[in-house]
Parts: structure tokens; C-alpha cells; sequence
């Protein structure tokens, strides 16, 4: 793409664009567009001071990374030095250090210039991200929890964004917004100074505007981190570095049960014909099934509730969760009440799964599904219909991504077309521990065929440039 | 020891003595003196005919491996071929496999003769282990859970014996009976085939009557095993090749704080003696505090109840624990009760103790602390009192075995003395992750400088042989 995160790099390392003009364009678009979208929660009040520290280094002929000057949007669930963190919450009793994430550093030390931060849902507990609005309806939710990150990008007021995935909450606005978003491998990138909502299902990851911009935002948030218990001392390659090798003779899994048959139409009529292409391309498509998977909604609500009711033990002992929206304050609430025994058995549950997908992935080398069985829905909207089904966003939202927070596995959300209302639909790609190499890879050539995310949001082209 | 499993072997071996003159001797002894310890729950109605054919495969020149014809106890917890598996429970609706647990089936192509099941605390949910009596005085408790295991081997009616130990249940009634008693680093020994109690605190290990004994059943038990999830894969070292190399120069560690302070007096000025034996052995002696054990007890009454209740949950839905006795039962029912909340604290806090010793374990080789505050206690003692403070024999008895089964880290019982009545003191010696080979030495090095483990408890010496 000619205004993806990549190509603006380069414009900035060749001098064709200054850091400082970049930004002060990017400020206009967002005083112009986000009272409509909502997407950020604060500005950073340092952002044009820093592009202009970019512009006079470059000059100099300094160039601090691959990120030089970018604009970076971060989810407010995030630590950031010079700017407040809330979560997306007003509770009381919560207070968060002024200071940088990992992620948020190493952006930094890349070049990154961080413009603000961006809505979350409250604790990143649900996928609607109020108030922020989907830039393709503005009546309708961007999804979440980093429903901000997904909007800012749609209506391009970012060039990159973090998102953090516990449930789905990179990959489901992703989606429903109409740009890429991946969840790396459990481990992949630290999470240290994340305002933790599920220890165990957490992960960290960009939201971008092309697969090739996740690539390159992975090769600078990848590593170890000692910071972080969960992470992993893996060798980072460079994920750019076979974007192109095309999908010839990949084993491309389809799961027939869980992922398919409760979908919108439209959904998965789209989804169909993208596995359609990547057999085109050369690829082998295989399917089957994982019968587990119909135990898996208990699993991670029990994980999920659990670990957010005891990251929030002493918000619920004095009472600040009566401060909390509706939805979030129930989930926290109820989170009490999910016994250490259940909880066991949902860990017995996700080994098992594990245990079944290693099992898959020895036959195939990506599993392919819809990333979210809906579009984006109607804000305040109660229910939503899947496959003759009448159940809520919540439950429908995230059936299809958090398979892939139980096992850990990485997966992205790349857009494969549009609804007959002109909502995204996002085609999830998932892959073996630590091959985010291949899921890129597969994402890369399916985005090479088509121009979806080429497209822009109604509102994104109401502002010129 | 002239008498201990090392030495049968030997003279099986050279055919001083052949399995089958050695087992009768054994089930005559057993016959004369189980009616009063009570350690077996069954014999194997092979043993005989196993020994018999054992004594054959010599004649014609064949030893099946290094216990050829050793007859070896087993704890009614694990799954045994051509004997009943009971974990100590009546309760109805629990089926145990007639099939050996990986453990069993390692000693046996070893070449062991399994003689018979030794008793468990039920469910291994306890340290008092009913009815079974202690040999060193036969109106007190032997320790549990395997106290069958102790018992059998303090009155001379095995060669060795397996064990499982979930908070203490090898080396408490190891101290107890006056035998050695080791829990493996975890993931060292499969637990296949174990009934479990708590998946993440369970470990497999043997107890016998010399640290070269136990150094000798580690080399036949250790190992990867698939079908333990909890297995790690790991390098066996030869356990027995440098159990002689003395502890010149080795640093010993003495964790002030929790393991000192609430014993019995007699308890810690033994352990105090045997840590000036250490330093005169050429061991430089590092004190020490671990703060953090402080919040100990809570987590692994969390972890262990939430998991137990976690394994009996279908026992519970049709009213088993009915038939449990009382302690246990009360025990089975009030862990359904543990939040998932506060599971994840204790896990929590269990991370910080593996940290804890890490750092530790930079300092120092190994830790020595007593086994056990209290020596045994009589049958139906309701409470004990250490340090001025009265509290419950459970309480009490597993203070300072439990820390190592949270933090995974490998632990012995050696015994150290005896208090003024007559009763045996252990020693308790930990070290770092999968370093059996250090625990092994020191604890060699201070059972060849006194003659604590050729003592015989009075009702091992009213039989001859």
C-alpha cells in the first residue's frame, strides 16, 4: 500500500515526507475526525515536539530505527511515560505508573513517536470499546477490546497501533474495522506493563494497516523479557524477510466444527472463497475437525473470569467495581464465584486442545477460519443472529478467536471483503508456536490477490489527504 | 549397611542368597510381625512364584537388571498388574486399572519382586496413614501419607519401598520411621499410573534404609515419560557415581526463618548437631532467610485442596465422601469451596517462592533443615505443640516438607537421631532442579559419619533374621 505504515517509513528515511509534516497532517485528520470516532482516549502533548526531535535528527543524518518518526497509536491498557493510563476505566483506587511498557520502549527505541492512546474496553473485558464508532457506520461498534486501536487505523488517524488479545480483543476489531491485527505466539512479545486482565491468555500485538506493517512491527516487539513470566526465550527471525515466498504446496487446515455453520451468511460465503484463492495460489486445502472445541467457551470464560476477578481482588473488596459500566462490573463480580476445581478442569480442557492442535499442525501448516462470525454491530444492540441463532455480540464475537488464546497459538485477522452493508469481514489465519513467519506469509499472498485493505472507510476519505 | 537393598542385590547376585530363600524369609518375617505394624494393605499372591522364577533366570546365568529378585514395596496408590489398587479407600465408585504405573513397571524390569501394597492415608490426603502402627514405638503414628512404606521398611519387611509425596507424604513418615524417604525434583519420576491427589504438587520417589539405596532406586526410576504431562526431559545422570565424593568445600545453606524456631527442642538441637557435622565434613554453612514462606501454608492448602476436590469432583456429585473418614472427607468437601481467585494467589505466590530459591540456590548447594518439627505422635493425638504453640499434627508435620513440593525442588530425609524416647529425628536435605546427584552426596557424606540407619526399631529386632 502507498500510505501503510512501511511505505510512510520509507517516505520519511528518503526525506520525501519530514516526521514534523507527518505529524501536524496526522493531528489535523484526528481534530477533524475523531469527535465522530472516538478513538483515542488522549494525545500525546508531546507528539510534535518529538517529530520535531525526529526531523532535526534526521537532518543530522541520524536515524534511531526502522520506525524513525512513525506515528504509533498504543491501547490505553499500555503504561506510557508523560501520558495517563486508565484502561478504559474510571473505578476508583486503580493507579498505573508513568512509564513505559516494554512494547511501548521498544517502539520508542525504534523511532516510534507515540500520538496518544487509544479506547479500550473497560479492563479489556468485552468487545465493544464504547463510545468509540466503527469508521465504516459510525452507528455501529469498531469491536474490541482494542476497539480504539482498530478505529484509529480505519479511519487512518494512526499508521500502527498495539492492541492486547486475551479473548480475541486484537483480532475481533481487526476485523470488524477492516485492517490486519495479530496476536503473536503466547510469549512472543512481552507484556510487562499491560495492565493485566487474564495472565495466562494475554497477549500483546500490533494492529496495522497492511501485513507487511505487522511484520514489521513484530520484528521490533518480538524477544525475551525477563520482565514478563510468561515470556519466552525464543529466537526472533526476520519476519519480513519471506513475506513474498508465496503459499505453493502450504497446507492450508479448515476446521469443519466450531468455525463454520454458525456465521452470518455473508461471513462465511466470503470466507469460502478466500480458502478458494489460497487453493489458486498453490495451496492444499485440508479438513477436519476438533471435537474438544465444544467445551471451549466454559474453559476460557472460567480462565478469563477467574484471573480478571483476581487481578481486581482489591477493586471488589472496597467496592470499585459499583464505578464500573455494567457488563464489565458483572463479569468482575461473577469472576468471584468460578471455583478453583472448575478452574482446574477448564486448564485440563485447554491441554487437551493443545494437545489436539499439536496433533493438527503435524498435517497442516496454517488453519484458516472466519475471525469473527459477525460484522460489526448496531452500538446497544442486545443480540445477534448466527446460523438461526439468537445469542449475545459477546458470546458470538470471540467463539472463533479465543481457541487460539486457550492454546497460545499465533493468529491474525487480515480483511477479506465486505458484507452487503459494506462491513468488513476478516479472514483469521492461525499458526504453529512461534511460526508467526508462516501465518505472515499466507496473509501476505492472500492480501497480494485482492485490495481490501486497500479500501477506505467512508469517513477516513470525508478528510483530504 | 549389611542389610539394606544394595547389599541383597549383591548377594542375589553372587548367589549368597537366592530369591526365593530371600522372599520366604521376607513373608515369614511378614507374617510374624505385620499382624502388629499393620504396613501392608496386600501381598502379591505371585511374590513366590516370581522369586521362584527369578531364582531359575540365575541358575541359567540371566539377571534381568540390577534389583534381579529384590523385593520391593509398593504404596496402594499406584496401579499394580495382578493386584488390587485401593489409594486406601472404601469410598464407592473409584476403579483402579489392573495394570503397573510406570514406576512399577520400571522396578520390575529392573528385575524387583513387587511384595505386596503398603498403606496410604486415604486418598494420600493426610499424614498419619491408619491403621498402620510405627515400628519404633507401635502406639504411635508411622507418618504419612506412605506411611505403610516407612513402616515396612523400619521393621525390616522390604528392601525398599515407592512412595508419592504431594506436601511431605515421603519424607515425613521417612523421618518418622527412622528411613530414608526422597522426593525427586518434579517432573524426574512419572507419575503415570499414580492415583492423583494435586497434578501440580504430586511427585513419585522411593524410601529405603540407606542414601546409597535410594541413590540406586533413583537410577531405575528416573526418566521421561510421555504420558505424565508433568514429565520433563531432562539427562539421567548415574546417581551412585559420585555419591562418594564428599562435601569438602560444598556450601550449605540454613533457612532461618520457617524452618527453625517452632520445632521440638530435642528435633532442632539434633538438626543443629548434624549441621556442625556437615561443617566439620569440610561444608561451609550460609545462613539465610526465605520471607515469602510466611504465606506458604495458605497456598499449598489452596493449590492442594482446589486439586484434590478437582479429582474427586464425580465422587462428590454421587455422595462418595461419605464413605471417606472423617479428616479426609472434611477435607475432600471444603475444597470445593477454594476460588478460582484465590487458586491463582497461591499460584502466584509460588512463583515468587521458585524465585526465592533460585536466588538461593546462587548462594548455596543444598538446604538443610529438619524433616519434621515433631517426632511421631500417638494414635489419636488431637494436637502437638512446637515452639510454645499447640496446633494440629497436620499443621505441624508437613511446615517443612511442603515448601519443595511447591517449588518443585528435589528433598531427602536422612535420619539424624533420636529424641529421648526413643524416636527417630530426620534431616532434611533440598537442593536445585534436578540435582539429586548434590542432595544424594551430602546426605551420603553424613549417613558415613554416624550409624543412625543401622539402628532397628525394637519390633524389627524381635524377629531373626
Amino acid at each position: 500500500m502507498n500510505d501503510d505504515l512501511t511505505a510512510i517509513a520509507a517516505d520519511i528515511a528518503s526525506g520525501e515526507v519530514t516526521p514534523t509534516d507527518l505529524m501536524d497532517a496526522l493531528l489535523t485528520r484526528i481534530a477533524a475526525l475523531d469527535p465522530q470516532v472516538l478513538a483515542y482516549e488522549c494525545l500525546n502533548p508531546a507528539a510534535r515536539a518529538e517529530a520535531g526531535q525526529c526531523t532535526e535528527e534526521l537532518k543530522r543524518g541520524m536515524r534511531r530505527g526502522p520506525l524513525h518518526g512513525v506515528p504509533i497509536a498504543i491501547k490505553d491498557n499500555y503504561l506510557t511515560a508523560g501520558m495517563p493510563t486508565t484502561a478504559g476505566s474510571r473505578a476508583p483506587g486503580y493507579t498505573f505508573a508513568n512509564e513505559d511498557a516494554a512494547a511501548v520502549a521498544r517502539l520508542r527505541a525504534a523511532g516510534a513517536i507515540v500520538i496518544g492512546k487509544t479506547r479500550t474496553h473497560e479492563f479489556a473485558w468485552g468487545t465493544e470499546t464504547p463510545p468509540t464508532r466503527n469508521p465504516w457506520d459510525l452507528s455501529r461498534i469498531p469491536g474490541g477490546s482494542s476497539g480504539g486501536s482498530g478505529a484509529a487505523l480505519a479511519a487512518r488517524m494512526a499508521y500502527g497501533a498495539l492492541g492486547s488479545d486475551t479473548g480475541g480483543s486484537i483480532r475481533i476489531p481487526a476485523s470488524l474495522c477492516g485492517v490486519v491485527g495479530l496476536k503473536p505466539t503466547f510469549g512472543r512479545v512481552s507484556r510487562a506493563g499491560i495492565v493485566p486482565h487474564s495472565w495466562s491468555l494475554d497477549h500483546a500485538g500490533p494492529l496495522t494497516l497492511s501485513v507487511r506493517d505487522a511484520a514489521l512491527l513484530l520484528n521490533v516487539l518480538a524477544g525475551h523479557d525477563t520482565r514478563d513470566p510468561g515470556s519466552a526465550d525464543v529466537p526472533v527471525p526476520d519476519y519480513i524477510a519471506s513475506l513474498d515466498g508465496g503459499i505453493a504446496s502450504m497446507r492450508i487446515g479448515v476446521c469443519r466444527n466450531h468455525f463454520f455453520g454458525a456465521n452470518e451468511a455473508q461471513v462465511e460465503a466470503q470466507v469460502e472463497r478466500a480458502i478458494a484463492t489460497l487453493a489458486a495460489l498453490g495451496a492444499q486445502v485440508i479438513d477436519f475437525e476438533v471435537p474438544n472445541l465444544k467445551y471451549g467457551l466454559g474453559a476460557i470464560f472460567a480462565i478469563e473470569l477467574a484471573s480478571s476477578s483476581a487481578y481486581h481482588d482489591r477493586g471488589l473488596q472496597r467496592g470499585a467495581t459499583a464505578a464500573m459500566a455494567d457488563d464489565v462490573r458483572t463479569l468482575v463480580e461473577i469472576g468471584r464465584m468460578v471455583s478453583a476445581s472448575d478452574y482446574l478442569k477448564a486448564e485440563q480442557l485447554r491441554a487437551c486442545l493443545i494437545a489436539d492442535f499439536n496433533a493438527v499442525f503435524e498435517r497442516v501448516d496454517v488453519v484458516v477460519t472466519p475471525a469473527s462470525p459477525v460484522t460489526a454491530w448496531q452500538r446497544g444492540q442486545a443480540t445477534v443472529v448466527t446460523g438461526g441463532m439468537e445469542e449475545s455480540p459477546l458470546a458470538a464475537s470471540w467463539r472463533l478467536t479465543y481457541p487460539f488464546n486457550l492454546t497460545g497459538l499465533p493468529a491474525l485477522s487480515v480483511p477479506c471483503g465486505f458484507d452487503s452493508g459494506g462491513l468488513p469481514i476478516g479472514l483469521q489465519i492461525a499458526g504453529k508456536p512461534f511460526d508467526e513467519t508462516t501465518i505472515l506469509r499466507v496473509a501476505a499472498s492472500y492480501e497480494s490477490v485482492n485490495h481490501w485493505n486497500a479500501m477506505r472507510s467512508p469517513i477516513a476519505r470525508s478528510v483530504q489527504p
